[in-house]
């Protein structure tokens, strides 16, 4: 099996995507759920940067090509039902446009609070420039 | 915010579903991807029991019912965009249906196989049965 085979073998849902969840390399931690399509999938393996399918603006979207906070790959998985791809990443800085290390900063508490248990890195306008 | 409230303010997608990761509370593994809607999260939360809406049965799964590999919910989070959960959880037993440890038990390779790289620590007919 070459890689294209494998991409057009992943079980994509009704938009042609599969969840990828990032992992991160080092210590493990949950960073980030995107999605994929087969060409954002391609990517990933082949630059070596993980790269997504942006539902939002339509297009592929490499991770850090705005921030500089690419994901760098170390590895990349498959479940068993081939519907979820898992990228195991060396992240270059705050994964979180909201300038956390992780997008899963918030911790449900038993009183459906959120409650704020990573520290904020930096503020987005530090990492985006600020909105004119 | 209570519970509830928290549960419909959760991003859905069309399917009224979002994607659910998984992680090992101890080692940090990336076990597997769910996923559920509002009455899902809310029986996860509620019940201490990793619970996901199964897509295929489209009834409420605890995961464990059958094999009695529960999931024991230590810490919920959601993330920046509310459209996605992190279930971290101590796994009884082996989480895939597969005997694998983890569902990620695959490995993507440059030209496209995909190698296993987790142990099987039982077979299928261990966990469920021998299918008559």
């Amino acid at each position: 099996m070459n890689l294209e085979q494998l991409a057009q073998e992943l079980k994509y849902d009704a938009r042609g995507l599969v969840p990828a969840v990032v992992q991160h390399a080092s210590t493990g931690q949950v960073l980030m759920v995107g999605y994929m399509n087969s060409m954002a999938f391609l990517h990933t393996i082949r630059s070596g940067k993980a790269t997504f399918w942006s539902r939002s603006r339509n297009a592929l979207w490499v991770k850090g090509e705005t921030s500089g906070n690419y994901l760098t790959v170390r590895e990349v998985r498959v479940d068993c039902d081939r519907d979820c791809v898992l990228v195991v990443a060396e992240p270059a800085g705050e994964v979180c446009h909201e300038g956390y290390p992780t997008c899963f900063f918030r911790r449900v508490t038993d009183d459906g609070t959120l409650a704020i248990v990573e520290e904020r890195s930096r503020l987005p306008e530090e990492i985006y420039g600020r909105q004119s």
